[in-house]
């Protein structure tokens, strides 16, 4: 294989054999192909892309360059996951996991950290005092036992080539490639030992996917490695032109999941999670369908088992579970609305922003992260406001940077005299 | 400058400004800029090409990334340069060089080693025993002042980011990019400080440029660039269809170039020569048109004067100019015409391949080469044939080489019953 060649056979429009692929991605992560050469590649892919069969060995290569957890046999029970591809506000994780859990089924899961507006879900738990993230695979199968909830750190022997890969990406212009993106989660997930898995696609102005039909590219292409791999994945498209939920800052999505898993969270997220719940229950070894699934979840809300599971596994990772003990910012300023209105549009990309100008997320992959900075959008698409009412509240490090943010915020907010057509949290599915 | 921006920027069919691309040539030349992003780029270029005001900017921060050459100040005279983009059996600047000086234009030339076919004009001057390519700035100025002809080896501190561009472009399958061809050729032919460049553009089977079309867009390219930096370009675009006069291989074709300087060589190559000879003269200090140039070149071919300088210039750079001093392949094997009838083509690229396989050319670019093998190809397009006839000869270095060559070369002719249409060697001037 010379990887010159497999470059200027994509480049031309080719297609490369499962064997081609397989010497490329394990070169690349045993130091033999060069990062130039691969970073070649990926412009090539860029654009002339890559069929399924290519997709589905790159994948496959991938999973390869390293280890790979082999949960069902290690906990006797057919393990579910479940991932968002990312967007403003999304907490979703950490409501669901415990919610699952307290129906009796293990939910481990691997995440990242974030690049962008706001934290990843190992940030958001690394704003609870004490949360530990890096578990060994024996604490980590430990606790799904005991607790039925994990999420962890992603290890760095699986799927090492995903890692290199992606670093590479970030600095060639070649993140946002349908099928690097799909072979990149879904390697991910398979060498994690996922049987079924429910992928949340957002959708919109906060999300990578800007518009239905590329999310329902990128959903089919995963569901279509995963049932190569003969695995079970349903993906829910969802909105994100507006922040999911009311919180974005770590600590803030922090409480707003917890307040989420006992019944008091904002509508969008709380339909979003027990949807993602149903269809996780669904997959699961308790044999009922998702309807069952989503009264299931209801009920361990109600009830307070989803949030006593909450407690225990922020206990089990060393953390403290008391809202009251997350950092909270020194300056709270509200954001006032300046007319009488309907709120037609808040822009999740904006707000995103500001919290990002904030210190809650990250422009570089080594800047610290401000876990008790943040936005609270109080006022959602739809909500009818009369001037003066707090459409949102910053939360910031001091008055210049709360000044700075209630600015941002205001303007991703636009007030009009119509209600905008209702949407749903939930667009579509592919499954 | 965020380079990673910049490959977004052209990835996206955007268009780069001058400081834009000064900063991205000249970090790449101080290693700031690594060598991933860069064949990211060459690729997105690839597919979005570059703008003229690009192209130019490119050429100009390319040359601004070492020293350049002022040979009019050195030597007070307008100095011309001659530069081919490279083809099968192509010697013709070591015609060229001695016959323009015999005419008393100085011609100093800095050229490269092959990597495909066969050698570069250093390669097949190295051919000839003692010749050194290395001369000192103050050498070559000596020289072109006492014999007006001087052909060396590229200096390292001129134009160093198109030498490590090219290397880069070598191994990401980015070299077949016209405008990166262009501003590589056109920056080395600044640099080295010449007011007036024939470019010979090859067109064919045995050239990068397979098309007429092609190669109109290369030389447009080029004219477009010398003339936005002040200097006199005439692009002569020639047939690449068959290979450039007889022989093929080092030290042949420095015979067949001697031959030719004396009066003797084939049609198609002598054409060529004395057409670059005129067009040289005409962009000269001597204040003449290209048909009072071309009488003159003639004239110092008849008169022997030319031969003279093609000998003085040899001796000048350590060379013996006696074609007996040239090293001869120990096997001759000769290719008989399987039947009568007429040449109808000599594909260009089939000889140029035979070439290589006898060792006469680079795979890689640390490969050795043999000076001493080749072919020569007798019978060219047009001319008629008896069975048993030699088209060709094979130079190897034993016997098994030899018949694999003559094979390879046989495959390499079709007959016909009737001529084909007659074509010169001289297809357009992009002037």
């Amino acid at each position: 294989m010379h990887p010159a060649e497999l470059i200027e056979q994509k480049r031309n429009g080719g297609e490369h054999d499962p064997g081609e692929l397989e010497a490329l991605i394990l070169g690349y992560a045993r130091d033999e192909v060069p990062d130039y050469q691969m970073a070649a590649w990926c412009m090539a892919v860029y654009f002339n892309g890559l069929t399924s069969a290519e997709t589905d060995a790159l994948t496959d290569a991938m999973i390869r360059s390293g280890a790979t957890l082999d949960l069902r046999a290690a906990l006797g029970r057919k393990v579910v996951d479940k991932h968002s591809t990312g967007g403003v506000g999304d907490k979703t994780s950490l409501a669901v996991g415990p919610i699952v859990a307290a129906c009796g089924v293990p939910l481990g899961k691997m995440s990242g950290r974030g690049l962008g507006h706001t934290g990843g879900t190992l940030d958001k738990l690394e704003s609870i005092p004490g949360f530990r993230v890096e578990l060994s695979t024996e604490e980590l199968v430990a606790q799904l036992r005991d607790v039925g909830v994990a999420i962890v750190g992603q290890t760095a022997d699986l799927v090492p080539a995903d890692k290199k890969l992606y670093a590479l990406r970030d600095v060639t212009a070649t993140v946002d490639i349908v099928p690097l993106i799909a072979s990149s989660i879904m390697s991910k997930k398979l060498a994690a030992g996922a049987e079924a898995i429910v992928l949340d696609v957002k959708v919109g102005d906060g999300a990578f996917m800007k518009t239905l039909d590329d999310a329902r590219v990128l959903a089919t292409q995963m569901h279509q490695i995963g049932t190569w791999a003969g695995r079970e994945v349903t993906c829910l498209l969802t909105d994100m032109d507006q922040p999911l939920g009311r919180a974005v800052g770590n600590a803030l999505e922090v409480e707003e999941a917890r307040d989420t898993v006992r019944g008091d969270g904002p509508a969008d997220l709380t339909e979003l999670v027990l949807e993602a719940c149903a269809r996780l229950l669904a997959y699961s070894d308790l044999g009922i369908d998702a309807a069952e699934g989503r009264r299931r979840a209801e009920a361990a809300v109600a009830d307070g088992s989803a949030l006593e599971t909450y407690e225990r596994w922020i206990r089990a990772q060393g953390g403290d579970p008391d809202p009251a003990a997350l950092e909270r910012a020194p300056v709270q300023r509200p954001v006032p609305a300046p007319r009488d209105g309907v709120v037609t549009r808040v822009g999740a990309l904006d707000v995103g922003l500001a919290a990002l100008a904030l210190g809650a997320g990250r422009r570089r992959k080594d800047d610290p992260i401000d876990h008790a900075v943040g936005v609270l959008c109080f006022a959602k698409r739809g909500d009818t406001v009369l001037a003066g009412d707090d459409l949102a509240e910053v939360h910031a490090r001091d008055d210049a940077a709360a000044e700075r943010g209630a600015a941002a915020v205001l303007a991703a907010y636009e007030l009009g005299d119509e209600a905008p057509p209702e949407r749903g949290i939930l667009l579509d599915v592919v499954d």
